[in-house]
C-alpha cells in the first residue's frame, strides 16, 4: 500500500528531474551549443519551465504535500521528510503567488532591457538604460507586494535568496563590516607595501592551465567520476545529480588567474552538491541551503584554501613545472603574495578578496534605496560613484566602469547581490569552527591538504543539502548567528601579514 | 481567434520540445556525462518518456488532431498541413497501441538482455544468450501483433522504421541484389587484383584527424554554425533543430578510416536534418522521412561522394599535408584505392560498401524466420553460418565474430536492419536521379565539389522532412519505385574499375 508520503515523494521525483532536465538544456546552451541553435533552445526550455510550473502549482501537488504532512504528524524536525515538506511548503506558497501574467511581463522587460543594457554599456550612456531599469525596479516592488512582507520591503525579495534572512540583520552585519574594513583597507594604502602580481601577466599556454586546473580542483578534492569541467564565456557549476556536478571556466591566453581561481570557486560549488545526502536524490532538497551558503563554500575553496600560503607551498612546484619559462624564477612565497595583491578597483568581478566586500554592500544599499523610492533612478549614477569614494576611495571615470557593469539588474532580481558578501562571511565563521572543532584541519592546511577540512563540510554542511535555513545551519554549524567577525579576523590576520602592518 | 490548426501545433510545439529535451539528455550521456551520473539520467529520461507519452497519447491530442483534420477539409496533399495530419494520425494511432504493460516488460527484458549479450560475446557463450533472445522473438511477436498486419508478422515491424513499405517488396529487391552482388563479389576474388589499405593502419595524431574531419565535413557542406562534433564511443548523429544537427565520431590513434568515414556519415544523416524546411520548425516532420531514407544520405556523403576517386583527387592534399610522413609518399589514386578495398569478413560494422549488403540480407531473413517460427533460436548460430558462407564465402569461427556481434536484438527491433542496405539503394538511386537531371553535379564531383548536388538533396529530399512516406518520396524523386538496378550500376562499374574486372 503506498502512504501519503510516497505518494508525494513520486511528484517530487518527476519535478526534480523536469528542473534537472532544464538544467541540462541550460548547460548544454553555454558549452556545446552552436550560435543559431538559440532560438530551439529557448523554446525548449520554455516548454519545460511552463511544464515544470503548471505539475508543480496544481492544486493537486498541494493536497499531496498537506496529506504527506498529516501523516507525518510530529516527525523529528531533522528527519528528511519533515525537511522536505518545510521546503515544500514554503516553495509550493511562493510559486502559487507568482502570476503567469507577472512572469510573461517579467520576461518581455527582462529581455528588452538586457538589449538596452549591453548597448548602454557599450556607449556608457546610461540615459538609454535608465527608462528599462526603473521598469524592472518597479517590477521588484510589484515582486515584492506579490510575496508579501513585514518589515520592509527588500525582506521579500532577500528571502527568495536567503530563505528566513531580514534584510535588517544583513544591514547591522554589512555596517559592521565597514566600520572595520575601511579603516583596515586605509591602512594597507598608508604602509604602500610593494605587492607585485606581473608574474600573473604573461603568455601562459592553455593546455597547461587545463592541466593545472584539473590537478587543483582534484587537489581540494572535487571527483571528477562525479563531474566534469566545461568551457565557457561565463562560468558556473551546476549539478544534475550528486554523482554529476559539473564545473566550468573560462581561459585567457595571458593571464593565469581567472581559470585559476575560477577553477577553484566552481569546484567549491560542486563539492557541496556532490557531499549531498544521497537519501536527499531526486528531491529539491539535494543543493545548497541557500546562494549565500553555496557561496560559502565556492569562496572557502577559492579564497581560504586557494588563496592560502599552505595551498601555494605545497601546489606551486606543480605549477612551476607546467610554466618553467614563467614561473621558474618566482618562490611559493611571491607567488603566494601575487594572487593576494589588495587594491580598489571598479570592477566588482575582477576584485580581490577583502575589497570584493565594498562592490557587495554599495549594490546592496543602493538596492533598498531604489526599491522603497529612496533614490530615483536617474540619480543612480552619482549614488553610486558618491559610495565608491566612500567605501574604496575611487571614482569611476565612466558608467560603463560604475552603475552598468552587471547584467543583474536587467531583470527583477534585487536580494541576490547580497548573498556574494554574505558568502564570504559565513565562510570565515565556518572555518574558523571547523578549526577549533579539528585542529588538523589547520595542520593539513599548512601543507596544502583539505582532506579533514572536506571531510568537516561534507559532515557539518553539505551532507545536509537545503534541509534547514541559512539561519538554522549556521547556528546549530557555528553555535551563533552569523556575524561579521570571523571574517574580519581571518582579513586582518592574512592582509596585516601580506601588507607588514 | 484560434484555429482548431493553432490550438494542434500548440500540443505539438509542446510535445516536440519534450522530444528534443530528451535528445539532448541523451547526447549529453553519450558525450559529456562523467561514469557515475547515469543513474539519474535514466531516471531523467524515464520521466520526460514518460511525460511525452502521457500528453501524447491522451484522447485530447486525438481530438485535436481530428478537429484540425476536419476544418482542413481537403487540404493539398504536399502541403505542411495536411502531411503534419497524415504523419500524427499514423504516430498516434500506433502510441495508443502500445500498452504501458508491454513497454515496462519490454525494457525489464532489454535492460536483462544486453547483461547477458555482452557476457555470451564476451565469453562466445551463445548458449547464455539463447533464452534471452527467445524472449525477444516472443516480444517481437506480440509487438507485431499489437501493432497487426495484413499479410506477414515481419510487415507490422517494418512499418515502424520504413513507414508503409511491405517485406515482400524488400524481399524481391534483396533478392534482385543477391543475384547480382554475389557473382559481382566472386567475380572479384577471382580477378585477384591486389589493393593494400595498409596505409590507413598507421599512427595518426588525433588532433590532425580532428582537424581533417572538420575541413570535410565542411568540404561536404555540413555547417558548423549550426552543428557541432563530439567525441564518442558509438558515433551517431541528432538533432535539436535544423539550426542545432550534431554529428559524433570516435578517434583511434592508429586507424584513419573509422574517424574519417565516420564523420562523412555522420554529417550526410546532420546535412540532412540541417535541410528541412524552416516551415517544419517544433514539428515532428523536421526529420528524416524514415530510418532508410536517412541512410541513403549518410551513405551518399560516406560512400557516393566520400568514396569517390574525384573527392579524394581533390582533397587528399589537404590531408597529405596534415600527415606528411604517414602520407608523403601515398598518390590520391593510392588511397582512393586504398579506402575502397572490398574483402568477405565477418563483422558488419567493419564491412565494405560493397559487401555491407550481405550482412544486412542474412540479418533480414533470419528475422523472418524467427519471427515466423520457420527457426528455432536454438539453431541460429548454425543458420548465420550458413548463410554466411553462401552470401559471403567465409564462416566466422566463432559466435563472438557470428550472431553474436551486434546489440540489436537485445530488443524487440526487427525491421531495423533490412534499413540500412535500403539506405545504400536508395541512395544510388538518388544519385543516378540527380547526376541525370543536373550533369554539372558530376562534373563538380569529379572535382571534389558537393555544392550542386547537395543543392539537389535539399530541394528534392531535404526540405521535405517527414512529409512523404518513403515509398512517395522515391516515386516522386525518381519517377520510379525504389529498386535494386541503380546501386547494382554504380557498384558493378566503381569496382569493375578498382578491381579490373
Amino acid at each position: 500500500m503506498t502512504t501519503a508520503y510516497e505518494t508525494l515523494l513520486e511528484k517530487v521525483h518527476e519535478l526534480t528531474d523536469l528542473e534537472k532536465a532544464m538544467g541540462v538544456l541550460s548547460w548544454d546552451k553555454e558549452t556545446n551549443m552552436p550560435p543559431k541553435g538559440i532560438t530551439a533552445r529557448i523554446d525548449q526550455m520554455g516548454t519545460l519551465q511552463r511544464l515544470s510550473h503548471t505539475l508543480f502549482t496544481a492544486d493537486e501537488t498541494g493536497e499531496r504535500i498537506e496529506n504527506a504532512a498529516a501523516e507525518l504528524g510530529d516527525a523529528d524536525y531533522d528527519s528528511d521528510e519533515a525537511s522536505l515538506i518545510r521546503y515544500l511548503r514554503r516553495a509550493y506558497g511562493d510559486a502559487r503567488k507568482l502570476t503567469t501574467d507577472f512572469v510573461v511581463r517579467s520576461n518581455q522587460v527582462s529581455g528588452q532591457a538586457r538589449e538596452a543594457w549591453m548597448a548602454a554599456r557599450a556607449n556608457n550612456d546610461f540615459a538609454t538604460f535608465q527608462p528599462w531599469l526603473e521598469q524592472v525596479v518597479s517590477l521588484c516592488q510589484e515582486l515584492a507586494d506579490m510575496y508579501g512582507y513585514e518589515d520592509e520591503p527588500y525582506d521579500a525579495l532577500l528571502d527568495k535568496f536567503e530563505t528566513g534572512t531580514q534584510t535588517a540583520e544583513v544591514r547591522a552585519i554589512f555596517d559592521a563590516v565597514k566600520a572595520e574594513l575601511v579603516p583596515l583597507r586605509q591602512a594597507i594604502e598608508e604602509r604602500g607595501t610593494a605587492v607585485s602580481d606581473t608574474i600573473l601577466h604573461q603568455p601562459y599556454d592553455i593546455d597547461g592551465q587545463k592541466a593545472f586546473a584539473r590537478y587543483a580542483a582534484q587537489a581540494l578534492g572535487y571527483d571528477f567520476e562525479r563531474g566534469h569541467l566545461g568551457t565557457v564565456v561565463h562560468p558556473f557549476a551546476t549539478s544534475f545529480s550528486r554523482d554529476d556536478a559539473r564545473i566550468t571556466t573560462r581561459w585567457y591566453p595571458d593571464f593565469l588567474s581567472p581559470s585559476l581561481f575560477g577553477t577553484l570557486h566552481e569546484s567549491g560549488h560542486a563539492m557541496y552538491e556532490q557531499g549531498t545526502h544521497p537519501s536527499l536524490y531526486r528531491t529539491p532538497l539535494a543543493r545548497g541551503t541557500s546562494l549565500g551558503i553555496h557561496e560559502s563554500q565556492s569562496r572557502m575553496m577559492e579564497n581560504i584554501v586557494g588563496r592560502s600560503r599552505g595551498f601555494w607551498q605545497a601546489h606551486f612546484p606543480k605549477l612551476q613545472s607546467i610554466f618553467p619559462d614563467q614561473l621558474g624564477n618566482t618562490s611559493a612565497e611571491q607567488f603566494y603574495r601575487a594572487v593576494n595583491k589588495t587594491q580598489p578597483s571598479y570592477i566588482r568581478v575582477e576584485a580581490d578578496e577583502l575589497t570584493y566586500n565594498f562592490h557587495i554592500i554599495l549594490r546592496f544599499e543602493l538596492e533598498q534605496a531604489l526599491l522603497n523610492g529612496d533614490l530615483a533612478v536617474k540619480d543612480l549614477p552619482t549614488a553610486w560613484n558618491d559610495k565608491m569614494q566612500a567605501l574604496l576611495g575611487v571614482v569611476p571615470p565612466s558608467d560603463t566602469l560604475g552603475c552598468l557593469q552587471d547584467p543583474h539588474w536587467t531583470r527583477p532580481g534585487f536580494g541576490y547581490f547580497p548573498t556574494y558578501a554574505l558568502g564570504n562571511l559565513y565562510a570565515a565563521q565556518f572555518y574558523e569552527t571547523a578549526v577549533s572543532q579539528n585542529p588538523t584541519i589547520a595542520s593539513q592546511m599548512a601543507n596544502g591538504q583539505t582532506e579533514a577540512l572536506v571531510t568537516w563540510l561534507r559532515q557539518n554542511i553539505h551532507q545536509h543539502g537545503r534541509k534547514f535555513t541559512p539561519r538554522e545551519l549556521v547556528q546549530r554549524v557555528t553555535g551563533s548567528p552569523l556575524s561579521h567577525a570571523a571574517f574580519m579576523r581571518y582579513a586582518t590576520a592574512k592582509f596585516s601579514d601580506i601588507y607588514g602592518l
